[in-house]
C-alpha cells in the first residue's frame, strides 16, 4: 500500500496535559510510517454520547482504510473491553461502553472483536491511562496491517445504545432534542429533512420550531441571512436541523444545552382567522 | 517536487468539534503526500480582521509554495466569492470577505482568482460548512499542483480593507491602534520603528505612550526586564510595538482591547521647568 | 536513517495565536523531512516547572532519537542561555531556566551544551521570540542530523532545580505535595508507591492521606471504582500516588492547587482503643 495510513484521534483529554502527545510517541514508536490526525480532544469528560456523535459527524470524510481511535473512557481500570470495529472502509478502536453506537447504527456488517491479544500491549498496561497502553498500540499494530483476527475474537454482545430519534405526536407535531451546541453556538438538533418533508416542499406550510418555550419561526439558507439576534432554522452541514442566529450564539439567546426537548408544529392554524369566516 | 506540500489552517472553528478533523480529513482524502500544519483555529468568531492578521503574522515564515487556507467565513453559504490568491511564493484559498487584505498589501503582484470550477468541490456543497465542501477541496488539488488557471478566471474586485495606519497629530503626537492582545496579555499596536524613528535614535527622546488614559514611559529589550506589574514598551517580533509587563497581562492592567487607540506624545517638554529660566 | 525525525513541541503559547504555527513553519522551511508532534502548548504561562513536568510524563514515551523542544522562556531576550542537552536516546532544546532539570534527574549521562552558533538561527533574533528564531531553528537541524557539537561547547553550570521529594515526619507520617491538577481534576502528588510500599503490601495497614484538612482513606484500582463525590487515591499512569473521584474533579471538591502539601499518616492507632486496655 503506496498510501500512509491514517489514525485519527477522539479523545476527552483535553490538549493542556501531556495526554495525546504521549499516545503520539506511543504511536510512532510502533509505525513512523503513519499520519495521525486530531478529530477532536474536547469530547465533553466522560460523555460516550458527546464522543459517538463527534466520531459520526467525522469518521465518513477520512479516506478508506482510515483507523479511528476513539479514547472517551470512563470506566478504564475495569473490566470493561478495549474493542476493535471492522466495516468496509474504516477500523475503530475503541472501549466498549457505546461509544461506537452510532457506527453500528450507521455502517453495515460491522464485526467487532474484542481485543485480549495483550502481547500488542505497552505492558505494565497502567488502570488509568489506557490510552496509551491499550487503544494506541492497537491502533498503531492496526496501521502497519496486521490482520484483525490476530488481536481477538468476534463477539456480538457490545455496549450498544439506540441513538435518539424525533417523535411524531398527532398529525402536526414532532418532538426531537438537541444533539449538540457547537462551537459558534448553533443547536445541531436530531431533525432530518426525511422528518419534515412538508418543511423542504415547494410551498412549504407555516411552521413553529419550540425550544425552551421560545418559537422560531423561520428557515434560512445561510447563517448570513439572519437579522441580528433573530433566530432561525438552517439545515447543518450533516443534515440535522439546526438553530442558529447570523455572528452570535442560539444556545446562549435560548439558554439551552444538550437534551433539551425541540418541537417541530407544521401548518399552524391562526386562531384570529376562523375558517368559517 | 520532491518537497512534500504544504498547506496551513487558520479558521475561527475551534478545535472542540469535529470540523477541523473533517476538514483535514477531506485533504487527506485527495492528496495523502501533504503535510497540515495548523496556525490557528482560535481566530475570533467572524473577525475577519483577526483572521488577515494571523496570517500576516505568520504566511512568511513557510517555506515557498505552502497553500495557506484561511476558512473565517461569516458569509459561508451566501453569494460571496470564494477566492485562490497567489503571490510569488504562496497560494492563499479564503473567501472573498476581506480576509487576505493584508496579503494584498504586503505581497507583490498578487493575483486573484474566482474559484468557480465545481468539479473540485464536494458534492452536493453544504450552505453551511464549505470549509469541508470548497476550501479544503481547493487547497488539496492545489498541493497536487493542479494549475491555478484551472480553478477559475482572475478577477479584480475583490473585497479588501486597508489595515489602520498611525496617524501623525501635530509634530509631537502620533495616534495608533490596538491590533491585539496575544495569549500572554500583550497589547500589539500597529506602531512600527518606522513609524518612531525618533525612539531608536541614539539619545532617545523622553516619551508617553497613553492608552486608556494611562501613560507607559519606558522601553525595554526583553520582557523579563520590567519590575512586577510595571507596564512598558517593547519591540514585537513581528516589528509592532507592543505594551507589556513582565509576567502577567498589560491588557488586563490597562483594561483594554482591539481598537482601542493608542497615542504616542515624543520629548514631552517638562512643565516644572519654564524654558525661561 | 529511513526513520523520520520527531521534533516534539511543549511551549506555554497556547494556540490562540499564530507563535505555535509559525514555529512548524519555520521547522519545516528547514527540515521537511520532519514529523512536528504537539505533546501540550498549554504549560501554564512562564511556569518553568510545569514545563518540566508535562516533559518528565511524556519524553520517554517517544522513539529513541526524538528532538523535543521545550519553550517555556520568562527570560527570553535576556543573557539566559539556550541550551542543547543530549542523552543516550533523547535530544532537548530549551532555555537555560531549568525547565530540563527532570531531565537531569532522571536520564544518565546528560551532556548539556550552551548553544552559540548563531549562523543556525533565524536572523535576526527577535528580543520577542525565540521560539522561532533559536529554539525552532536548532531543532530543525538537529533533525538534519547536524552534530551536536556544531552548535556549541558543553556546559556544566546549567541551572537545575531540585524536584521536591516526600519527607518522613515520624515512623508514620510522610509529607508530600501536589505536582499537577490534570484536566479531569485529578490531584497528581509527588509520592511513589516506593515512599509507601506498606500501602502496596499484602495487608496494608489503615491510612488518611490529608489534604487541606480533609481525609482519604480508600485506595482504588480504577476510577470509576468510586462513589459519586467520594474521594481516594489511586497509583497513576507515571507511578504517582493522585487522589481523584469518579467522573468529577478533586481538586475541587479540595479547593487545591499545585504546591499544597499531602500528609500520609499509616496504620493510624484507633485512640477509642487504648492499648493498655
Amino acid at each position: 500500500m503506496a498510501r500512509k495510513p491514517i489514525i485519527t484521534l477522539i479523545t476527552d483529554f483535553d490538549t493542556v496535559d501531556h495526554f495525546v502527545g504521549t499516545i503520539k510517541g506511543v504511536i510512532y514508536g510502533i509505525n513512523p510510517d503513519v499520519e495521525i490526525v486530531d478529530i477532536s480532544h474536547k469530547v465533553a469528560s466522560y460523555d460516550i454520547f458527546d464522543g459517538a456523535f463527534t466520531l459520526a459527524q467525522s469518521y465518513r470524510f477520512f479516506p478508506a482504510d482510515t483507523i479511528h481511535l476513539v479514547v472517551v473512557d470512563p470506566g478504564v481500570g475495569t473490566s470493561r473491553r478495549p474493542l476493535l470495529a471492522r466495516s468496509m472502509n474504516y477500523k475503530f478502536v475503541a472501549p466498549d461502553n457505546g461509544v461506537l453506537s452510532l457506527i453500528y447504527e450507521r455502517e453495515e456488517n460491522v464485526e467487532v472483536r474484542h481485543i485480549t491479544s495483550d502481547h500488542y500491549f505497552l505492558n505494565p498496561v497502567s488502570a488509568t491511562f489506557q490510552g496509551r497502553d491499550v487503544f494506541a498500540p492497537v491502533a498503531a499494530w492496526l496501521s502497519k496491517w496486521v490482520e484483525v483476527d490476530k488481536f481477538g475474537d468476534p463477539i456480538t454482545d457490545y455496549t450498544k445504545f439506540t441513538s435518539p430519534r424525533p417523535k411524531k405526536v398527532g398529525d402536526n407535531l414532532i418532538k426531537g432534542v438537541i444533539l449538540k451546541i457547537d462551537k459558534f453556538g448553533n443547536i445541531i438538533t436530531n431533525l432530518l429533512p426525511e422528518d419534515l418533508p412538508q418543511l423542504f416542499a415547494e410551498n412549504p406550510p407555516p411552521f413553529k420550531i419550540i425550544i425552551n418555550q421560545q418559537e422560531i419561526t423561520k428557515l434560512n439558507l445561510a447563517y448570513s441571512m439572519g437579522k441580528p439576534s433573530e433566530l432561525f432554522a438552517i439545515v447543518g452541514s450533516n443534515g440535522y436541523l439546526e438553530v442558529c442566529t447570523n455572528r452570535g450564539s442560539a444556545a446562549k439567546i435560548l439558554n439551552v444545552n444538550r437534551g433539551v426537548e425541540v418541537g417541530v408544529m407544521l401548518g399552524t392554524p391562526s386562531p384570529a382567522v376562523p375558517e368559517s369566516a
